[in-house]
């Protein structure tokens, strides 16, 4: 028995050591590939030069529907549909906000309101602003105190993790509460310090939501050397503040995600990688998540270019509507369990597209150790760091569903400077950064579809 | 003796657990220091903007001095002095090179002179440019073919490598010795394709060096989009090329490296942190180097803030003359040579502000051995890659003393899109980045400070 054994352990390892050079150099040709003929980069600047912003319902966001149905079939997809989604329709409008101090002249800050948010339809709103700097010291105020007041949420993003996601995180519950809280007191409109990690004056919207039963007052942001200024200003005066908004909600609107595929050889289990097409109506949306869609159809075409024979279908989805309502993943998820197709592995990057440091797994032990013995496949191109426990708000009704699911994890440090801002730009990506992420992506569905 | 062994051994291991969790806490302390009250950032912005690029025997070199002197005073350097370093003086001036093809009409190039080289001495060079694709290519030509030509050395910079300072040092011996080869062969002048890893314009400088007994012929760098244009026009026509510029050594001249320390509170071993304080005369210097500069005296202060009790000197040294002479290095080592003062250990960072993803080591086995069994430390701050074994140019002479050396190394994805270039800006630093490299280079210095 124990000479079997012996044997047995022999002969599996002799075979896993001629599968990871096999592996290895199909690491390789990959990254080969991706670094010098990788589209994506390209790709990128004709999404966000041509079409730029493109928020769920806008006719930059239709616009973009058919820009990556295009290049779905240009990079070799066997097929690609579209998938309906009823998605919710937020315009900005125009929007300014002023502030007078003692000296009686009015200023104006730059701002941007929250996405979501209910304007002021058009009207002026002023009032005083009361500052506080975390939610203790709001919860301490009375009633009386917040009453037709303007209260500004000036909690900043902590500098001292490592990963920005988690100041980010830290800091998230202000933006998307602060209008709730305020209304609940009765304030008139509430300022929050953007969620950004940079010292600069830009601000950062992003997604706010309501309560259930609160006045939809206005919430909106402002920049962080702004906020420095109102919070020193405040330290000597009364300021008051005047909004004038004409964001809101405009109902629904059918829209759709775009799918492509190349059909699985051995069966048609399903691997999803993917980003979301949409983005926030300032910037480019280049970083957020143009460089998750130009990614995925890196991997597709990469599979395709290199030949790779792949066992299962390798599915391409780009989610709609991921920064307001999320409606597209939840739509695909809702679809997949109707059709009961089968899905192996989802895959999203929407953490920009920088170089690549690891991927985070959301999926059970097991799983998770086999995907830590690929390690050292992975350690040349960079990526280390498989200890993440997170994966994309576009694939959560996968998981949720039971289907393994993961994100890149790209470098952490510049996203937040720029994240839903108008500084999110083509400028911001670097090529090699960009392709080097679709190497990753690549090599990690590559081995997800040879082993599972 | 076996229980006893076994004692030792839980002592051991007690002992090292604890010394691991202090470890770790310091590790912390360093990294919210630097993170949240760093001013590396706001130095770099000083020494870019109001200095700006500062080469050797420049005016702004000798501003950088004084500049870097009263920087490490401000950051609590117990003692600050200058090293005297005789330097090459190599000047640029006026420069322009012109190509004319079939229709008669002289189109200008964006181009540098390469740094070292000599010029025309204002008067016009032209002849006919002959292009090679490599030194094979160029090794077949006669002197016949070469005679009076201008040689256009089109080697590409290599996507391939993930490691980008792979792809620089493969194509760099075009860069040093075309001109010496062409001058060999009786060629009027060589251009060079730039080592960048850019799809741009960009001309990249840096340092080439004539071998000896051959005519000291000129050498310039185009951009790689102007490299690729020339390429294709020279596949249907004769191209004539027309160089004038008046770059050329200039003798030599008395400068200085900027050393400050903290003394040691047990001995007085040295251990080395630096970076150049010199740069090319174009952009500002400041990935290359003006990071490394105050990344090296932001660890300095940060000792000095957090009270740490530095057993050994830890000394911040600006080295001199980098980028076209290597003087202040060679300097360096020469004194401490002369002074046998001892020198644990040196720590360079010039390779860009950019993520840090580990620290390269060159020493003995067992001194590696060491330092990798505190990567569980350092893999927090995105510092796991400890297989590096090279370290940085200025400190080689104290690594040919037997002194173990090191580098910082940040990803290097970026660099060479910018290295030597006038898009070398403060602009293209990330604070963030930046300090976090900072951050690790602090962390290791504390490491062989408590532990050598």
């Amino acid at each position: 028995m124990k000479k079997i054994l012996g044997a047995g352990i022999l002969f599996l390892s002799l075979t896993s050591f001629a599968q990871t050079k096999e592996d290895s150099i199909q690491f390789s040709k990959i990254s080969t590939e991706i670094l010098n003929k990788g589209k994506s980069y390209y790709e990128l600047r004709d999404l966000t030069k041509n079409i730029g912003h493109r928020l769920s319902g806008s006719e930059a966001y239709e616009k973009s529907v058919k820009w990556a149905e295009q290049k779905l079939q240009e990079a070799g997809a066997d097929k690609v549909w579209l998938q309906e989604v009823m998605i919710p329709v937020w315009e900005r409008g125009k929007e300014s906000l002023y502030i007078k101090s003692n000296t009686g002249k009015w200023t104006k800050l730059k701002m941007l309101s929250l996405g979501n948010s209910e304007g002021t339809r058009g009207k002026d709103v002023s009032g005083e602003i009361i500052m506080v700097k975390s939610f203790a010291e709001y919860e301490k105020l009375n009633p009386d105190q917040v009453k037709d007041k303007i209260v500004f949420f000036n909690y900043p993003f902590s500098q001292s993790y490592v990963q920005t996601f988690r100041g980010y995180s830290d800091a998230s519950a202000y933006r998307s509460t602060a209008a709730s809280l305020t209304a609940q007191k009765g304030g008139k409109f509430a300022i929050v310090r953007s969620l950004s990690s940079a010292f600069d004056d830009v601000p950062h919207t992003g997604a706010m939501r309501y309560k259930d039963d609160v006045t939809k007052i206005p919430a909106v942001a402002i920049g962080n050397t702004t906020a420095d200024k109102l919070e020193n200003l405040l330290k000597s005066q009364k300021i008051t503040a005047k909004l004038n908004s004409n964001c809101g909600m405009k109902g629904e609107k059918l829209s759709h995600s775009v799918i492509g595929e190349i059909t699985g050889k051995k069966d048609q289990s399903v691997i999803v990688v993917g980003g979301h097409l949409d983005s926030w109506d300032v910037g480019e949306g280049a970083h957020d998540d143009g460089t998750g869609i130009v990614q995925s159809i890196e991997v597709l075409r990469t599979f395709k270019n290199l030949g790779i024979k792949n066992n299962h279908t390798i599915r391409v989805v780009c989610f709609a509507n991921e920064e307001n309502g999320v409606k597209g993943g939840i739509q695909y998820g809702k679809t997949a369990k109707e059709t009961r197709e089968k899905h192996l592995f989802a895959l999203e990057s929407d953490a920009g597209g920088f170089s690549p440091r690891g991927i985070a797994l959301e999926m059970d032990d097991a799983k998770i150790n086999q995907i830590k013995t690929w390690i050292p496949l992975f350690l040349p191109y960079g990526a280390y760091d498989f200890d993440g426990r997170y994966s994309g708000t576009d694939i959560y009704p996968l998981h949720d569903m039971g289907v393994p699911t993961a994100e890149l994890a790209p470098d952490s440090q510049r996203y937040f400077d720029i994240h839903h801002t108008e500084e999110d730009t083509f400028e911001k990506v670097n090529r090699r950064e960009l392709l080097l992420g679709a190497t990753v992506m690549t090599q990690m569905i590559y081995m997800i579809d040879q082993n599972w």
